[in-house]
């Protein structure tokens, strides 16, 4: 998924940092191919110039999706995660050193590093929110993604759905409280599966993408 | 645990960011009082500017910490999770759109906000290994905790400690991969609960952290 508009590629483009662009090494790779993984023991830090890149936590064949970045977004190697390249993809890699003339030179490198990091975290709060209560949130993510294959409206290839009924009922139905269910249904909204749109009204950008998340 | 020596609390004192200052009103709170919910609806930042301030996941009955920030760290309300006040403490609290401009003319401001996103990152990374590999996680705790206490050499309040054992050895105590107990002792001394001094030795730096930590 695009997390932003604003660049950093375009940024980086610009004629006045042609000198600056020069700290970072073109490398690419083919599409499936491991990056980096959590044992890299360079402390890197890489920007996308093409294709989509994934980052993912695995223990033993457990896999968690953490992000799809995509070109302008930046990560680090050093962070704990695997890296994949999600297509064939081509990355501008640099080393922490030349990173803290990036952030000093290059206002939007920094800003681009809190939205990714921003992004990953909530990922990760949902994560810890379907593990540590994995019966509810697959009780949860199995209603929602049963009344959107029913009653859900098609638009732009997503699904809209309406909840007829109170967070208090939807917490009936899946058997936990209403905070518990409301704060399951937010780390959704902020994870990207679900846009608000309204009271109890909800737009499923991809459906798909939420059923991949639940893993079915 | 503080989290770096260079601190934004000296640097907003400057007396050529008065002005900025005034973007902040100052909230004080007492000790084990809640401050933020997940349920929040305005987008604040705070700085701390007294005390220490507890960030943790909940679900049902559980909590998961995932940093406990000292004065000069800073954080949003708008990220899903509570915010506790862990001793009395001070706060100055400021609106999003204040953040951009502190962002422009404070670099420290950013730099800090990578560093407390990240820190919190490798928290949640760790505690969802912890829940994805509760059993082994557990295991491994229990046995690094009893090697601790058994023969771990007292220094500054901590416990130093020396594996008789390599990684192979250690994955088949606990029954697990090289590469998950591996990723496990990564995630443990990331998280700030163990450093990694050579190979197959650590210091605890505070081991009743530690034991907190997994729940006990």
């Amino acid at each position: 998924m695009k997390l932003s508009d604003i660049n950093l590629l375009d940024e980086l483009e610009k004629v006045e940092l042609a000198e600056l662009r020069a700290v970072f090494r073109e490398r690419k790779f083919v599409k499936g191919s491991g990056i980096f993984g959590p044992d890299h023991n360079e402390n890197l830090v890489f920007v996308i110039a093409r294709g989509r890149v994934r980052v993912y936590l695995a223990y033993e064949d457990k896999e968690f999706t953490l992000a799809i970045l995509s070109p302008g977004d930046l990560y680090s190697t050093h962070s704990g995660c695997h890296i994949q390249a999600f297509d064939n993809a081509s990355l501008w890699v640099t080393d922490v050193q030349s990173v803290k003339r990036c952030m000093t030179e290059v206002p939007l490198f920094t800003r681009t590093m809190i939205r990714v990091l921003g992004h990953i975290l909530q990922n990760a709060f949902s994560i810890i929110g379907s593990l540590a209560f994995k019966d509810i949130y697959n009780r949860l993510m199995d209603f929602i993604l049963r009344e959107a294959n029913e009653s859900g409206v098609p638009e732009n290839g997503g699904l809209f759905l309406k909840f007829d009924m109170t967070i208090e009922q939807l917490a009936q139905v899946v058997g936990a409280t209403r905070q518990t269910v409301s704060t399951l249904l937010n780390d959704m909204v902020r994870s990207g599966f679900m846009e608000k749109r309204g009271r109890g009204e909800y737009f499923i950008p991809d459906p798909e993408e939420l059923e991949r998340a639940v893993g079915r």
